[in-house]
């Protein structure tokens, strides 16, 4: 007799769909890969990490202190350097916002803050409302905790409001009202649509929210991981802005995409009620995330090595965006459309509507024999129960690979489709 | 009407003793802390991690991989690094262990790695024995999860056997054997006692954990965070080289104690059957630590600048217990004994038993007064239900105070020892 020794969660817990698209890279290893979300190789700051090492370390208390455990809550020079940045560029203020040093928690990645906030708030058959399409890694955080997903239409300027609120009526019939926790918005150039969230639309999400809140304990999780990576169009101001009382939304930062994925340094800010919660289930999780990380980063804003870096990064990935733009343009067929995003590292594009882009469709594998490999829709799409997913969309980076290679993996993509279509 | 907000988890997650033990220190800058379990300030090894970062650094390809993300599992070098010091001290071989780089998880800290293993495993109410005192921030992690905490005296030469069989007797008596999930141990100086286990327990544990495995799914969760901090006595292979079928020890493991706390670093070595739902949550948690601090000790490893910098480590921590010990033994009155330890960073000491150590105790408030602060031991005792914890014990750590610090710390912890008892 022997039983199953994991947790419920763990049972809940499947293979992240990364696994299988790293694997899928690995076995052909000359692949041009529009599937990886990692940031662009050749614009990587390795002297100016190298400098701010050199600062931090040959100075002997100040090295000793970046080497030494730091705080569950992170190193207080960059936790003030991480709000100063939000104050200078989206004029968040203490005196509007309530939003100092003591707000922000620096994490392992703005991954492991989508975690812990997921963790502490939603038991098994809570209720999440995400965009549809939404981040399939965070959906695999959901998986995990056994949230009752509700997934919301995308629109040209972010996710329906209407479609909110029509669920949030929903729930109140079903008297589930009480059980919604978050709803999960990534604003600026969404993963995978790449559709920024109009500031009215914010204004609304956050209008609907306050009142939602008299009979529902929900928060906004704002996931900002690409506020940095605009190259186009006009800066809106984070939701967290209108949180003039610091108890509704949560906002969700980065450093992996604007600076340095390597230094898995991100960060939130949360509201007041949370910060407790939050800080004592990290205290369990890891007391703290590398105190030298931080002390590098902290240096890079100091420094302004990380501004430059960002406009280095910006001009890049826009030339990038414009590539792959342009060869869309040139080879796609008619039947073919996809979104223009802003900013971000993806482009969303759908196949003519007869195509399956699934891991297991025939464009999929005619795309890997010619050398190219995207992201299926299909792992974006809320798996609500029963739903029928849209099978022909694709999630296109063009973050990883060069200039040419974009161009060259758009031509043989769309080879493919062509090729798939004639059957 | 507003609901709680909260998960399960977080309302069962209370603020860890160590938020009090910094609050404490902040508001008495100027006490000597033998509560700290911080690692020694002076030994930091900041030139060396500065030519590490330089050699990783300078190189374009090499430095751009560092800086880009890893994987889940963590960087393929530093795996590959762990095993050959594991296979190099302790006689671990891939033919005997079942032991490669691909059984090796590399997590933000090896607190992050006794998360994962315990939230992967246990549900609320699933049973894990500990050694009884045991490490007080794994017992919060315990609380987290909802376990059924079973606590076993710790002997002399490591916990009780008899005592872990008593319990499984029990269990099975409860008709819950079916949930015992974890056997917790600190072979090597465990904290906070000191004791290392003897290499006839080591095996006497590992035969009854396969016996009980024909009625459990149980495994031993070895914390092996102090065994590169031996200055005494023979080294004892871990629990992990016995498990010849890699199928029922989970071996944790870090780099924080014997080379830097602030690279945060610590790895884990998990039996067949839990590497993928680990995977899995930690795909899910942070999709792997930072790649940077990786490659910093996977260089050091490479280098020997991380064998090298141990030595130096250790000299100075037997330094530093031999002081502690010297000066309880100057000081103390007679009444008073501690655990003479072959490692780690802790004196498990005993006040006179009419002594109450804990926080709202006299003596704590006494030896704050004078100067100096220790983690009283409650903190440490198993929370079962309705038990009397031990009143007078104190963990007393020797790893960041200065030598003459340490000796003034006892001796005004002997002071209030003595104007306590004198009441």
């Amino acid at each position: 007799m022997k039983h199953n020794p994991l947790s419920q969660k763990a049972q809940r817990t499947g293979p992240p769909p990364i696994s299988w698209i790293m694997k899928t890279t690995l076995e052909n290893p000359d692949i041009i890969s529009l599937a990886a979300g990692f940031v662009d190789q050749e614009t990587l700051p390795t002297s100016g990490v190298l400098s701010c090492c050199r600062r931090i370390l040959e100075e002997d208390v100040r090295g000793k202190a970046a080497l030494q455990y730091g705080t569950t809550i992170g190193h207080a020079g960059l936790r003030e350097s991480i709000l100063n940045l939000l104050v200078e560029e989206e004029g968040m203020s203490q005196a509007k916002n309530k939003g100092t040093p003591d707000n922000v928690v620096v994490t392992t990645g703005s991954q492991s803050f989508l975690y812990l906030v997921t963790d502490v708030l939603v038991d098994p058959g809570d209720v999440v409302i995400i965009s549809d399409p939404s981040y399939f890694v965070y959906m695999g955080i959901l998986e995990g905790v056994g949230a009752d997903v509700r997934g919301v239409p995308m629109e040209d300027d972010g996710m329906s409001i209407d479609g909110v609120r029509r669920i949030v009526e929903q729930l109140r019939t079903e008297g589930k009202l009480e059980r919604l926790k978050l709803i999960y918005v990534i604003p600026y150039s969404q993963n995978p649509s790449g559709i920024t969230m109009s500031g009215k639309k914010r204004k609304e999400l956050f209008g609907l929210v306050q009142e939602t809140r008299k009979e529902a304990p929900v928060f906004v999780l704002e996931d900002c991981a690409y506020r940095e990576l605009r190259y186009y169009g006009e800066q809106v101001a984070p939701i967290k802005l209108l949180d003039t009382e610091n108890d509704s939304v949560i906002y969700a930062g980065t450093f992996c995409k604007p600076f340095s994925a390597g230094l898995k340094t991100g960060y939130g800010i949360l509201p007041e009620e949370l910060l407790g919660p939050v800080l004592h289930q990290k205290g369990n999780l890891d007391f703290g995330s590398s105190n030298f990380t931080q002390c590098i980063i902290d240096e890079a804003i100091r420094s302004g090595e990380y501004k430059r870096h960002r406009i280095t990064v910006c001009e890049g990935y826009k030339t990038k965006l414009k590539v792959m733009l342009d060869a869309l343009d040139e080879f796609a067929p008619a039947q073919m459309r996809w979104v223009v995003p802003q900013g971000g590292l993806y482009v969303w594009a759908a196949a003519p509507e007869s195509i399956d882009t699934g891991r297991e469709g025939e464009l999929f594998n005619n795309a890997v024999s010619k050398g190219v490999m995207y992201i299926p829709g299909e792992f974006c799409f809320c798996p609500e129960p029963g739903r029928q997913k849209p099978r022909n969309w694709m999630r296109l980076s063009f973050g990883v690979e060069s200039r040419d290679n974009l161009r060259e993996g758009i031509r043989r993509l769309v080879e493919a489709v062509e090729e798939t279509l004639a059957g």
